[in-house]
């Protein structure tokens, strides 16, 4: 089974490296980018025991820093 | 409109990041995980005029390192 988290920084907190992934974008001509924000994808392979509450235990533990951070997940069979 | 792009390492690529947080998730006593990859979930808020083609183009040029990582992406309106 996989787990599939996205970790990605509250609004209102400043992403340095979207911004400059932003300002890349533009110097290299592309043009119509309003926004970038730089999350983190983490794929977990994990065994049919594990539940998605467990899957949450381990985002507010480990995975995600819920002062800055929220985050989403689906298993996936 | 969003375009959400997944960009992580190729299979067969040594993920350190992942390795650790497997090792961590062991040590916190969570069981039953047998493989953790880590990638980045980049999030660009573009405008109506931005096609897929763009987008790709996008990753090819900057967002993903194409020898060792591949990437996905999808639209939003």
């Amino acid at each position: 089974m996989k787990a599939i988290v996205n970790v990605y920084l509250k609004q209102g907190v400043l992403d340095p490296q979207g911004k400059a992934v932003h300002h890349a974008l533009g110097s290299l001509g592309f043009n119509g980018v309003n926004d970038v924000r730089i999350g983190k994808q983490i794929v977990l392979d994990v065994d049919s025991s594990v539940t998605s509450d467990i899957i949450k235990e381990m985002c507010e533990t480990l995975l995600a820093n819920t002062v800055i951070e929220d985050y989403n997940f689906k298993l996936k069979p």
